[in-house]
């Protein structure tokens, strides 16, 4: 598969009347601390609170007639269980969400509040999979993976359309990469808009998956993730690392301090709610690692669903 | 003085340029709730972090330039401190800020950032006004107090102008009230633009002198004021408890638990971060205590600036 414009624009004409055109956010103290012009598009303020509702929405508008009545199966415990939820309630079709049996009360809660029909299983890889696999079985529901997939892929990529809608003059994106949906999604975009535009995916020291694997041509697994960014633990899927491959310049990754420390300072500075997955993005300009001085750049901020009572600063000695 | 609408239209104009026309926010999550259409507007997205960046900049736009070449006084610990550093910044004159000595030094730190002179002075009101008026004295500085002065409350009603620019048909208005300046200019705003808009004041049950003010038929002080929301602690002045009897169809009243339910829900259902003087519009509504079932209610979300260390659900037993 290659991913093209045309795919991302189809999925923002698809979707753009089920999700929210977010805000771009500026702002004079955080340029002048970069050196740069920074734009931080905020998918934080999204529906469901993170990015996952574009391709979700995105790959659910897709099934054919038959495909949509017999419902939609995932395995998440994250954001992607409740933007599928979301989107099969906007579609009216049933959605089975294969979550791990300890997986917080919220996640289960945010997964509820839209109707979907939740399977706990053991909290494995193998267990999740092959609950999953014998839902479908069961129940006829098509599986949408959380990223690899084009159609998700494709709506993921419409958060850079609009944010090269807003600026069009942009010279660099800075996007934290998990599984790499987003990325993928991102640089296919950014680059068929303007080649000359750089794209970064930003990943977590502790979960550098993304870094190793470019480096060695071939998808790394993500063995004993150790981060606080608790969305971008997984590894590259064989579509993301396809894409990443071929439009991304380059995997920059950041220290557990520079992502809190970068949460922290968008908390403070603009005043929203950013999760640590979703400020990694702005991880290395926080505290000078990467210099993109004289730059346009957008920071691409992804989820805002956290725990409020357990912030990292929250904790005494970390 | 009676101000009008149109002074509230020709602060606009004077300030715009200087100010981030704030977006209007809506969930439908929280609307399911109040069984209501929601419209927050985000003041804590605005400069400084507080709607006090409207009527600063619009008093000191306001200054002859005599006047304004021997700068502005005033005293504050709070966002009128900032806003009024910030405005005299752009207008290239000196700020005097008179601040308490025993005041955090986050507050120094956000008037020193915009080059401000920060005169310390004892903790009491008495030392703050006579310290401002040494300085005015010495210096010719024009005082700008941070609410009972036309030029502030025009300022501030313009953020009730945007508002309704957005959202035309709102039935009802919510509005913290503290000194009364941002409630004043949003009440003459709302009732000249339609007079069947309701405007509330909303203030904590531990600082209700604008409540007893209204019911005595003139000002109240603030008296051993006891509630989270330091922002509100102010009583009225002469020139706000006018507009407010004219204007104001009432004041509710809120607990301290319905003061951080209110923004503990901001926090987690739109992302932002608001302080908890700036979610007091929202307390009315967040268990119920108001019911404007069916209606179009603006709510003024008036500022984000806290201390993150310090949440009010970090401490145990509250």
């Amino acid at each position: 598969m290659t991913l093209t414009l045309a795919d991302v624009r189809a999925a923002h004409t698809r979707i753009k009347d089920r999700i929210h055109r977010t805000p771009v956010m500026t702002s004079a103290t955080l340029d002048a601390k970069a050196g740069a012009r920074l734009f931080f598009k905020c998918e934080n303020l999204q529906k469901i609170g993170a990015f996952k509702a574009r391709g979700a929405t995105n790959a659910v508008a897709l099934l054919s007639e038959e495909e949509a009545r017999r419902g939609v199966v995932t395995h998440s415990s994250g954001n992607h269980a409740a933007a599928l939820a979301r989107a099969a309630k906007l579609r009216g079709i049933p959605a089975y969400i294969v979550m791990p049996s300890n997986s917080p009360q919220a996640k289960f809660a945010s997964v509820r509040r839209y109707g979907a029909e939740i399977i706990e299983c053991e909290p494995t890889i193998a267990s999740r999979e092959s609950t999953a696999k014998s839902v479908a079985e069961r129940t006829g529901a098509t599986f949408i993976h959380p990223y690899n997939d084009a159609r998700v892929i494709a709506g993921q990529g419409t958060a850079a359309l609009e944010l090269l809608e807003d600026v069009p003059d942009l010279t660099d994106i800075l996007c934290p990469v998990g599984g790499g949906g987003l990325l993928s999604g991102v640089a296919v975009t950014a680059k068929s808009v303007n080649p000359e535009i750089r794209v970064f995916g930003v990943e977590p020291a502790g979960a550098d998956d993304a870094a190793r694997s470019l480096a060695a041509g071939r998808i790394m697994p993500s063995i004993s993730p150790n981060t606080i960014a608790d969305g971008l633990r997984s590894a590259l899927g064989e579509l993301t690392m396809e894409e990443i491959q071929r439009h991304v310049d380059g995997i920059v990754t950041v220290s557990e301090s520079e992502i809190v420390n970068a949460m922290r300072t968008i908390w403070e500075v603009l005043k929203i709610i950013v999760e640590p997955s979703g400020a990694v993005g702005y991880g290395p300009l926080v505290d000078g690692q990467l210099d993109l001085a004289g730059r346009r750049v957008g920071i691409i901020l992804t989820g805002g669903n956290l725990d409020l009572d357990a912030l990292p600063w929250m904790k005494p000695g970390e």
